[in-house]
């Protein structure tokens, strides 16, 4: 984007909703508050363009022109994502089918088919209209495509396409019937034609998870082109303009990965809730910040305040907005914006928080809290922007697996990757040892640690990658659930886990499923010396056989496989490769990974206490830490011998410095 | 209705089901139970027309006749409720289209659409038919229309319909776009062709909360309209004839203050749940009460035992009938009707309880139960037929208000206006203070105390007269999510409570969501004594601020917002107006609104024990007051030094007199 | 089937997902564990019969020739239960539509309309060409058509041709008004096109018991004649093989009796939950048995390890296939078959336990296990084939009468007709004495006790039968909700028990219904001497008073009901009834049935230790016994003074035995 000399600070504000009284007013409290950028007009398009092909764009150049005056930097968005009711009306190929197979009507945002041509010609018109009108405005800092792709549609187009998208990528009908393996449930197709989509029509999409894993990559595709088909457009009249979308940040729906190949930067939308943990809302920014090789970001929304959708709309405490704000600049954004700058009327949303409220006011608490903030992201600059998080222990993470995963019937249904995922996070995140999150064809070469939580489907050429990391020294976790498909959900021929059996040195024989109110118990072996001699497992155990000279470090202690490994360590090349064959408890993790991570000679970025987290982005200008206590009472931080300068109060800062409750510091090394 | 000269006491009666013989033993033990009032013929429209203008009454003329014979009255329905297969079949357009779009076929009862023309064409015929038979028979003393309403239909005729609907409510389509404010999320439109219904198509039935509101008004006045379709025919032939339909009490999806404008008498089916308190049931007799200033409704139904569609049918306990019928006989019912005469064999209602069991005896608990109640019945005459029940204190409530509130996305899901009302009904109800539950265009300046929970929709001139009526010496009692909204909930452009913030002398500034395990505690100041200093309090919590000279009566005791203010009162005129900020728990309550209800000298009726409720009915003939022990132990009432006399055992009431657990005591006054 | 001179060992095979190598290496397993039938080719149609009338049967012929070289016999699968995409998609109309009304698309398997004709057609064809085919080749043991049935269609051919089967049923349409009811909330029918299928378009299926019910019995007799459609086809090719279908148990949606009529043997799927108790599982053998009159049955499925469609899929422990295994043929079982014999690697049931696993290996628990039974049957050779299973004690039970009871709104939602019809099977089961299930027209004068859980649909002459059997001198037993309706769910004309009255001696006045949290006590008359005087009660109580002399053996402690009686005993000719008017704990069921079973004579098999099942199975050749401790404990058994001979090891059995936790014994008496 164009480069501010601070932090993009601000976020979505609708004029068109406002009077020139409301809007001069808005302007006096942007400026107050410290606002550089306003996002705009995302839900206009209706009014841009109230009839087919006539425009309406005076309004619009008024209002970007009085923002201009009043400093103020615009992220214009095309307002594609709700697309005027004559449109609709007229084209009713623009609105999708849904899983039902129920035609919709208008109404909703994102509520059109990515694949509908007639959708596609209009979204690229009007985006011509304001690449013309605006590419080269003076406030013009990013364009924002759309708003929160995600709609799956199943119409007649979206089954045409995607007949044409399997002929593409298989070939011909043999190679289609190889990879779904059509011939369990008489499922053999005798032309590209007789495919269906996968609905509650014909159950496919929770009963043949072949057919459903492509309709998903063939979703993300589609949205991807449809993204591009405006990008292209927009970039045509001012390539230096960087193009983003903000997405509803780490959905299970969309393979992201895919979605941001071609953005210039990944822009994501933050909603915790309420009792969301920081470690949680930590790994959704990393995976934010991996989906472009660990690239800043922009963190395109977040709530000033409570939201209006979740069942128990908390009000956010006092310092909540700052101290979240923080962290998403500490794990890799560029910006600070807020949805909503002044609060709605009416509609779904008047309820959700604004910097500007209902009241109008400016001495409510929310107000002084964003007035705040701005002032002291003024005063930060723009000394981390753009700068990296380097880490050396990487988490890999993939949409298709778990897509493939969760879609599995059997061996339980509480299979949750994300969650698991978020406890190998964790661990790392306890001991303050930063983490990329990496695809899984990633170059892992230059990490010493590389955890792959459910690793079940072996894509072709991660085995052979692993291989290489470890054979060259690095360390490999890996668990339950790994080796088992490939990338059509085929499970291999031969014991789990695979491909990675000899990297292991184990066969996994059987996987038990165990009842959220039962477990076992981990006993471990000499090898291994953790805080405690024994620790609980559940959800599910592997019957596991060391092959080949992998070592155990613990065995089952209960059931019939009682005295059987579940965690296995095994010398492979210059390295190591774990394997956890079951569900532990949170302590032994701790304790394991902490001896993982010493044998691999990773270190924390400082030492703290419990609640505080710690995170350093290196800029060429600086090398920023972000210091913050997430707890409801005292921390500290040791920085040791090193001397680093408080940016907030250029205070100087060394050794053990306590930082209170709820409070961060942002601190300058060297 | 036509004047019996006792209260009308029977039930729907299903003559077509049963045999000559059978319908000769009905007489008999009709008879010998004191019924003087038979509904009917409820769904006997295919019998009655078996094709398109082929009628067949002979059979109802004869069973009516027999019933005058001995000397029961007959409340007439028309049939139209079920519709014949064959109107469904040849004019499929009768049928409803539902929420999902889907076309309904034939069966269940209520299942029209009642914007169809031809089924108001087939229906005012069939009425037509009835009329001209039937106007002048002696025996009959009302008329009943179809029976409980309450089909929402999205099909194209309702489309149209609504359409015209808002083109005539607003005018033009610059007034529709500004009152929805559709420029929330790009709704403009540019047609009135481009509505559509809020369905489950296009999610605005729960997102789009302005459409939903006026579709939840135009099915009221399409409902309406459907009803006056068979009224003004019925009323043509002999206007002497009340006309009523029996509504599903309390029910939110119709308006019932706009649906009964036009019924010459209320009519509601009272079903309690097992677990429903007293006061509850209470309560709606007196919302029914309340539709048309006051005047006395009919019980159209009651079951003699049993129900069938609940989960568990728990049998009604011996004197529960009893009980239940003074209840209502109490709060304004002129009658005492049961659904059903006899119990059906088939069908889904073929276990609800019935006078006449499937046993066909009459040495049953309840069929002795029944003739118990039918003596007393005539024993009491119609002294307190047509009375009023007086009250000084008031409660608002609105169906619009109610449908708004509880379609907000925010701040909480568990937002319940009719349990919040009831919780403040509760209180002046334990006190034995009557209420009166007025519509928010009231005129309310007779009152001493007006209650407003959840003012959420300051509707047109509704804030006017509460301030007219606390300037006058009136004292106004409302709380938390008060002076939110308008009529097309658009919030207000300023503080909340909006328009109520001068009366109010406070400004709201966020209202924070609690989770159902959390609490607040709220601290009384020196304004304010109670029975304890400290109350617990929940659900919601406004932070307020005073403006404009409000006294802090109380504030929160934890959180951010500890200290802050939740309960307030301003003097305004020669009156008080209070605010409850939060959810209080019922123990404030009580002791609260005693302390306001002492202020503005509003008096119990009597003294009674905790489970004995006591009513007051006046009729032209007498002051009738009604005493119900519904606890499980004895009671008592102080009559103080009045004297009454009981009138269903002639004894004289005095003092402090003993109530046997379960019984009743109805006594004239003087 | 052909007999084998040992019981049929094997399962599902699906040779077509298998390269040469892969079924060579089967068929070197298959031998070495035993096996001798394998089960193919179930979803192989789009395999066999690429495009219509194009067949391609080479590479079957070729798999089954190489199976029987093995010395393995086949049982032979019509592969009608997934018809070819292209049929699907070039006649829509084999395409079920749903109660939702939609019409389905192609996919999931048992995923056609019963009623297509061309369904029919080319499912016979395809038959045809199998028996033209394999009919007399040497391999064949049997024939399996289809599989697990059971699709409910709603289609307009479903529609038209229940319209007819209601038009023969019932001949006129006066009698279907009559038999229907239709006078209940105005359904009378003028003509048969009238008629419209339960669905939820018109909320039929759960609102309009009547319509519902014969639905039901019409889906049946559907499936019923689309079973025959194939099995005439294969029956005119070789007589002599026996014809059979899986059916998945005991099934809510057929009326298995009906189902089965036409099968020359039955065969069903055994797929118990972890926690299903032994007893449970043994009584659906039993009803399964008891389908066609005590003969003896195929199990045509069993997992050898986890499932995969469980919300948690635990492995099966070691020793439980095995235990289930003679259980089944305890209890008429004439096959051990599984599904499957190698895992498919791909789709809905990857994840399902096989025989072979992925990984291929024979050195797994499974497979050992596998081949360790297939040992131990290849030693007890055909001694116990097509024996029979002797009992003195029947339980009635029927499919309507499950239907119409569930059905039923009210008394209770919990109405659970399997579940108390268990309940009543366990306390024999737990007495080791033998129970046949019987139709309602079961000839029973040849048993002792006949016990009737929830008779409530009382089926012309099924009262008379048991009246029979009581003046006979039989013992019946039977419960509240009986005798309450006939077999189109209309309830009697005059007091329950209908026409069991008189033989009861007692009428019904009301059910009340408790709330699970809700219970009542039963106080035992000294005409009844069980272990306590007390027991508990709940679910439903009826009132009931003796009528004709029938004697109260128990009264109701509590409730306004208190005293009034719950359990009653009738003298009747020879023979005695009796009636438990709620639901009791099962201390009570327990030892009041061990006094009704004393006194009628019953006798236990054997006595045994709580855990340790023991039946009997008597052939032409032999009386085998099965003992099995379902325990995690040893148990014993005692076996008197007889000697037995254990069958598995030869050893001389008498006395008292112990047994070891898991263990099973197969002896032979004499």
């Amino acid at each position: 984007m164009k480069k501010a000399d601070r932090i993009y600070y601000g976020g979505d504000y609708n004029p068109d909703q406002w009077d020139d009284k409301t809007i001069e007013e808005d302007m006096r409290l942007f400026k107050k508050a410290g606002i550089n950028l306003l996002t705009l007009p995302v839900f206009s398009w209706a009014r841009l363009e109230p009839d087919e092909g006539v425009y309406c764009f005076e309004w619009l150049d008024r209002i970007i022109d009085k923002i201009w005056e009043n400093g103020i930097y615009v992220c214009l968005a095309t307002p594609t994502t709700a697309q005027p009711a004559w449109l609709s009306t007229r084209y009713p190929e623009v609105l999708p089918v849904d899983i039902a197979g129920r035609k919709r009507t208008h109404g909703m945002r994102v509520f059109f088919c990515v694949n509908s041509l007639k959708y596609r010609e209009r979204a690229a018109a009007i985006a011509e209209e304001m690449a013309k009108r605006y590419a080269h405005h003076p406030a013009l800092a990013m364009w924002h495509v759309s708003n929160e792709y995600g709609t799956y549609c199943y119409c007649p187009t979206c089954q045409a396409k995607f007949r044409l998208w399997l002929r593409r990528r298989y070939g011909t009908l043999e190679e289609l019937n190889r990879r779904w393996h059509t011939s369990f449930w008489g499922r053999v197709l005798t032309s590209f034609e007789e495919v269906t989509l996968p609905t509650e029509l014909n159950d496919d999409y929770r009963f043949n998870p072949a057919i459903q894993l492509d309709y998903m990559r063939f979703v993300t595709d589609s949205t991807a082109e449809c993204f591009m088909n405006e990008y292209q457009v927009l970039k045509k009249y001012n390539p230096e303009i960087p193009i983003q979308t903000n997405m509803s940040g780490y959905i299970k729906k969309l393979d992201q990965f895919t979605l941001t190949k071609n953005l210039d930067i990944v822009g994501w939308d933050n909603y915790p809730w309420p009792d969301d943990p920081p470690y949680f809302v930590a790994m959704k920014h990393d995976i934010m910040r991996g989906l472009k090789g660990g690239r800043s970001f922009i963190l395109t929304e977040q709530s000033p305040n409570q939201q209006n959708w979740q069942p128990y709309n908390l009000l956010k405490r006092p310092g909540e907005v700052r101290r979240l704000s923080y962290q998403a600049m500490a794990h890799g954004a560029d910006t600070c914006l807020f949805f909503q700058m002044r609060q709605s009327i009416a509609g779904q949303e008047k309820f959700h928080g604004a910097v500007i409220s209902h009241s109008g006011r400016e001495d409510t608490r929310v107000f002084r809290e964003c007035t705040q903030l701005g002032k002291e992201l003024q005063s930060l600059g723009d000394s981390f922007l753009e700068g990296c998080t380097p880490a050396k222990a990487g988490i890999l993470f993939d949409w298709n697996n778990w897509w493939a995963l969760e879609l599995a019937s059997g061996p339980s249904k509480d299979m949750d990757y994300l969650k698991t995922v978020s406890l190998y996070y964790e661990t790392l995140y306890r001991q303050n040892i930063p983490v990329d999150i990496l695809p899984y064809d990633a170059e892992v070469s230059g990490y010493d640690l590389i955890v792959a939580p459910m690793l079940y489907m072996t894509k072709e050429g991660v085995a052979e990658h692993l291989k290489d990391f470890v054979r060259d020294g690095g360390t490999l976790v890996t668990t339950v659930m790994s080796g088992l498909a490939d990338e059509n959900d085929r499970c291999i021929f031969g014991a789990y886990p695979g491909k990675l059996k000899d990297l292991l040195g184990i066969w996994v024989e059987e996987t038990d499923a165990l009842r959220p109110y039962e477990k076992n118990r981990m006993k471990l072996s000499d090898k291994l010396a953790l805080a405690k001699a024994e620790y609980d497992c559940g959800f599910l155990c592997d019957i596991i056989h060391t092959e080949g000279g992998a070592q155990v470090l613990a065995a089952y202690g209960e059931d019939f496989y009682a005295g059987c490994p579940c965690v296995t360590e095994n010398s492979y090349g210059k390295g190591k490769a774990y394997y956890i064959g079951t569900q532990p408890e949170q302590a032994f993790l701790d304790d394991f990974m902490e001896m993982v991570c010493g044998g691999c000679g990773l270190k924390p970025i400082c030492q703290t206490s419990e609640d505080v987290e710690v995170t350093l982005r290196v800029s060429e200008k600086a090398e920023v830490m972000f210091i913050i206590n997430h707890g409801k009472t005292e921390g500290y931080i040791d920085f040791g011998t090193d001397t680093l300068t408080g940016l907030l109060d250029q205070t100087k800062l060394t050794g053990r410095m306590i930082i209170a409750p709820g409070d961060v510091i942002v601190a300058r090394r060297g």
